[in-house]
C-alpha cells in the first residue's frame, strides 16, 4: 500500500509500506480521511516532541476515519462494511489503569503516529475493533476524522469541573482551544475570554462560543484578563497553547482556588511556573492527556447538530497533495485552523 | 403596611401588619414582585408541608424583589435605592455548616414563608444585606423575584454532575423542572427527556430544551423512557415533581452507576422506594435543598440572555388579585407555569 | 467433581456435579476455602433476594480462595500451581461500564452464586485469570477467602468520602459492618458508633474500631446516635444491616449535607424512606454494589498487618459440614461472625 | 506590652509594642505559646518570602494559643477565662471565597506575622473570636499551639483525595511533612515512603507513620521511589519542602494519573517543572493554602489520643529566649523539629 512518510525535518514522501493484517481482535480500516494534529507539525518541523524523537521513515497521522474491510477471527463482524470514525491508540488492556479505564494513560500504549508506532496517513491501517464507531450517512469521512480533535476538547472540557455560569479564559486559539471553546460555550460557561497571536484566530474566535478575544502579541495576556474580570481572574483556564509562556500566564490570571487546565504541547520538557501565586491562592493545575471514552459523546453531539465541528475544517488536501498540508499548517497560512487529507 | 396572610385552607386576606425594621447587618426593601410556588401552594391548600405546619394568620412568599428603602447601620449603605434581588433566608452565620459556604442546610435558619416565619407577600421586607442583590436596569421586577428558581434550578444542576453529551430525565415539567431543564441543556446535557401529568406542560416542554416529552399519566414512565434510551437508562434522573410515585420511578429509570437528583416536594415525608435495583445499580441519590451561591450566576445569566426566564412567566396578578393567583395556581389552570404578584 | 447444592430452602446435599474446563483467558482453580456470606443465607433460607430467585439444584458460594490448576491459552501461564485469592464475578468487558472499569454494574454480569449462575462452593471453579490474585505464602487459603468481604468493606469505605476525623455511624455489625469499621478506622475516622440487634455482635466491635456500640433492640437507634453526638448527626452512616428499617434510621441520623452509604441487602426490593428530611438536610444516599479493582489493597492490607481480618473469622468447618456453616450463620448461633468451609 | 520584634535579618529584640484593643467580634488572647514555623524562618533570615517583604520592626509568629482575657460586645461571652487555640487569620467575611467557605483564599485576609500585618510573639495577640478554640484541660499551651502545623496537615491530606491502600511519597521530612505523614497514616496510606536531606530527620521518619524513609542527598529521589515502587511511582506525592528541586521530583515519582499536593514554601516565586511527563501522564498538581475548617478535628483527634503532635515537638524556650529559638530552627540544629516559645 501507499504510505505517506516523514524522512527528514519538513520532507514528507509518498512510499510503498507493508499492508497491514488485523489481529484477532482488530479491525482493517481503508482509510479515508485524516486530520493534521499540531504535534504531527512538530515531529514534521522538529522531528520530535521533548525527548519523543522520530526515526525515518515514519507516517504520521492519528485523527482518521474510513471504512472497515476486515475484522480479526473475534471481532465483531457486523462492522464490515461500515464507515467509522476510529479512536486511535491501542492500550494494553492489562495493567491497573487499563482495567479502571483510564486506558489513556496506559504505560504500554500504541499510539499511531506517536513513535515508534507508525501513523495512519496511509491507505490502510488497523486498530482495536472496539475503537471503530460508526458514524451516521450524515457524517462524511472528514467530519468522522475530526472525532478526534473533539474528543480532546470534551476531555479537556470534561477536566474543568465547569459550573453554569463560570468564566473561563481559553489561551491558544487553534483547533483545539476553539474546539474547547465550543465545548464549554455548550456546557454551561457564562462567558469565555480567548487570546492568540494570530489575528485570524482572534477574528475566529467569536464564531466557536468566545466572547471577548484579543491578540496576546499586542496586549498583556495577564493585564488583559485581569481587567476583564476587575481583577477577579477566572474560575477556569485552558492553556491550549504550544508556547511555553502560557502556562505561567495561565496561573496567574486563574481565581484564587481557580483551576488551570492544560492540555497544550508546548515541545519542551520543562516549563518555569510562577508557584509562589499558585500556592497563595490553592490552584489546581491538571494536565491532560488525550482522551477517554469520549467517541460516542462526540459523535452524538456533531450527528445531532449540536455542536459545529466544520466550523474548525478550513482547508481539504488530497493524499497526494500530503506535504502541502503539512506546510500549511506550519506556516500558519492562508487563516488555516484545521486542514484534513482526502483521500 | 398591608399583608396578604393565609386563615385558612385556601383563605388568604389582605390585612395590616407591623412595618418590620431592618436589624443592623439588614436592608428594608419595599417589595414590587413577588413569585408564587408550589411550596406556597402546599401551604395555602393543606396548610402543612409534611410535619411543617401554619399558623394563621400567615403571610406566605418568598420569591421576591424590590428596592432597597433603607440599611441598617452595618450594611453596605450604597445599596439604599437600588433594585434587588433578595435571596430568601437567614441562615445563622454561626454553624459549621454557615462557616462552610452550606448554609442552605444551616440547622438554624429563618426562611420567608416556612412556619414559623412569615414571608414576603407584603409591602415590606427585611433581609440580610448581603442577600440584595443589585439587578440591572434591563431586568423588570417580576424577572428579578425569578432569580428565585432558577438559583434553586442552577443548585440542582449542580448537583448533576453532568458531562457533555449525557442523557437526562426529567419528571414534572412545572416551574422548576422546566427551568432546571433550561439549565442543562445550556449546561451540555446531549438529550433531555420530560414527563408530566398535565398535556399543557408536555407541549411547553420543548420551548425549555426538552427533547422528548409524553404525559406520563398516558404513557408509563419507566417503560417510555426505557424505551427511549434503548433500555439503557438515563445517566441523570431529576424528580421535580410534588407527587411521591416519582422517586420509585426514577430510581427505575437511571442506567447503572447512573445519579438520581430529588428537588420536588410531595408533601409527604415518607416514600417507598426499590431499593434492591437502586444498590444492584450503585446508584446515587442525591436531595436538594434550596439553592447556595447562585444568584450572581443566575442574574448574569439571564441579563446576558443566555437563559430566559420569561418563558416560564405565564401570568401577573395585582396585590389585590393575590388570591386568585394561588388559586391558579393550585388549580394547574389556563396553562400556568409561574405566576407572579406585581404591586 | 462434588458440589454443595441447595434443593429447597435450608437443605444442601454434596452432588456430583460436572468439572468446569478454563476458557482461553480463564483460569480453572483448585478450591481450598468458600466463606459463608450474608447473600447466600438468604437463597439459602429463602431461596431468592427480592425477585432474583434460585432454581435447584443451585451452588451457592462467591467468597473462595484456592490454588490455580490450569489457565486457557490465552491466560497468564505464570499462575499455575498459585495460590490466590479469586475476585468472583466475570463482566462482559463490552458494555460501556466495562470499558469505564465500572465492571461491578455490568448488566451482563455473571457472579458465582447469583442465580442462574452456579457458585464456588465445590472442588473446582473457573474465574477469569485477571480476578485470581496470587496471596503470599503468609495468607492462609480461609484469610484468602475473606478478600471477597474485606474488598466489599474497602469499596464501601471509597463510596463514604471520609475526611480525617468525622463521624462515622455503622448500622449492623456482621462481618460487612465490623470490617468497613475496621477499613474506616484505618481510614481516619474520628469516632464510629456501631449498632447491630445481638448482643455478642455489640460486645465484638471495639474490638473493630468501633468506639462505641449499643444494642438496637434495647436502646432507639435515632435516640441513642443523636444524644451521642449531641444532637448533630453522623458525618457517614452505614447501612450494613439485613433489616428495612435501617435505611429509614440512616437518614435520620445522618448530620445535615451529610451523607448515608446503604451496603446491606435487606432482601426486600422496597423500603420506605424519610424522604422530607433527608431533602431538608441535602443527604446523599449512595448504594454500593459489590467492589471494584479493590482486592489487590485488600491482600496488601492484610499481608502487611495493617488491618486483621482474622478477627472477623470466628468458625471454621469441613467441606462435609458446608450445611452446619449456612446453619449457624442462618441461627446467628455460638457468637459467630464469619464462617468459612476450608476443604 | 513586651513584643518580640524583627529588625534585621537574623535579628530580633524585644521591645515595648502597644496592647491591642479587641474588636467587637474578637477575643484578646495572653499569648501562653507560640511556634516557629518555617515560613517565620525565612522572613527572620531573608526578611521575605518572594516578593512578600517585611519591614523593620515586625512581630513573627502565627502559632499559638493563650487564654482569652476579654472579647468584643458581639463576641461569645462565654470564651473569656478558656485556653484556647486560635486559628490565626483575619478574612474579609464578604469575598466570594469567605461566603463559600474558602476563606483560606480570601484576597483581603489580614494573617499574623504575613506582612504588613503583626504577628502574635508579644503578650497579647486579638483574633476573631470564632477561631478562637477551646482547648481541653488535658491539652498544654505548646500543644494547642501546635493545632496550627495539624491543621496545615489536615487540609494537606483532604487534597490528597487518598484511598485505603494507596502509596504515598513525602518529599521532606520537617514538622509539616512529619506532620503529614502521620495524618495520611491515621487516614488510610498502604504505604508512605519519605525523604529528606537531613540525616536526624530520616531517622525520626518512622515514629510518624513512614514506612521507608531516605537521605535525598545520598540518594537520588527519583531512582530511589521509583525502585521502590517498582518503576510504577506513588499515588500521591506531598511537597512538603522548602528546596524548588523538589517539585520536579514529585511530578517524575507520581503514577500515572497520579496527584502531587505541595505544601511547602521554597521562598522562590517561579520553580522548573517537567510539564512533557506531567501532560503523559495526566497528573494533577495542587497547592495548598494554609486550612480551612480544620482546627475542630485537629484538636479532637489530638484529645482523643488518636494523633500525637508532641513527636514533632523537640525543644522549647523561654519568650526572652526566642533569638535562641529562630536561631535552632534556622542552623537545623540538635535535631530540631518543631521549636516553640512558652511563656
Amino acid at each position: 500500500m501507499k504510505a505517506v512518510q516523514w524522512i527528514a525535518p519538513r520532507e514528507v514522501i509518498i512510499q510503498d509500506a507493508p499492508k497491514p493484517e488485523p489481529g484477532p481482535r482488530e479491525a482493517l480500516i481503508r482509510i479515508e480521511s485524516v486530520g493534521v494534529c499540531g504535534s504531527d507539525i512538530h515531529y514534521y518541523v522538529e522531528g520530535a516532541i521533548g525527548n519523543q524523537k522520530v526515526k525515518p521513515p515514519f507516517t504520521l497521522g492519528h485523527e482518521f476515519a474510513g471504512i472497515v474491510e476486515a475484522v480479526g477471527a473475534e471481532a465483531d463482524a457486523s462492522l464490515v462494511g461500515k464507515r467509522v470514525a476510529v479512536e486511535p491508540g491501542m492500550p494494553c488492556e492489562k495493567c491497573e489503569w487499563c482495567l479502571r479505564g483510564q486506558y489513556n494513560v496506559c504505560p504500554n500504549m500504541i499510539f499511531p503516529g506517536n513513535p515508534p508506532y507508525d501513523g495512519a496517513l496511509s491507505e490502510y491501517y488497523t486498530a482495536p475493533a472496539r475503537f471503530c464507531f460508526p458514524v451516521p450517512d450524515s457524517m462524511p469521512a472528514d467530519e468522522a476524522a475530526m472525532m478526534e480533535p473533539l474528543a480532546v476538547a470534551l476531555h479537556t472540557a470534561e477536566l474543568c469541573n465547569l459550573q453554569a455560569g463560570m468564566t473561563v479564559a481559553v489561551l491558544g486559539l487553534g483547533p483545539i482551544g476553539l474546539l474547547t471553546a465550543q465545548v464549554l460555550r455548550f456546557s454551561g460557561a457564562g462567558r469565555i475570554i480567548g487570546a492568540d497571536l494570530l489575528d485570524y484566530r482572534v477574528k475566529e474566535a467569536p464564531h466557536h462560543g468566545v466572547d471577548e478575544a484579543f491578540n496576546a502579541s499586542t496586549q498583556d495576556t495577564v493585564e488583559t484578563i485581569k481587567e476583564l474580570t476587575k481583577g477577579r481572574g477566572a474560575d477556569v483556564v485552558i492553556d491550549a497553547t504550544n508556547a511555553s509562556s502560557a502556562l505561567p500566564n495561565a496561573l496567574h490570571i486563574a481565581k484564587p482556588a481557580g483551576r488551570v487546565v492544560h492540555v497544550g504541547i508546548s515541545g519542551k520538557e520543562m516549563d518555569s511556573i510562577p508557584v509562589g501565586p499558585a500556592r497563595r491562592k490553592e490552584l489546581t493545575l491538571q494536565w491532560v492527556r488525550r482522551f477517554k471514552h469520549n467517541y460516542p459523546a462526540a459523535i452524538e453531539l456533531v450527528a445531532s447538530g449540536k455542536l459545529d465541528i466544520r466550523k474548525v475544517m478550513t482547508h481539504s488536501f488530497s493524499f497526494e497533495q500530503s506535504k502541502d498540508a503539512f506546510e500549511l499548517v506550519t506556516e500558519y497560512a492562508d487563516g488555516v485552523l484545521k486542514a484534513s487529507i482526502d483521500y
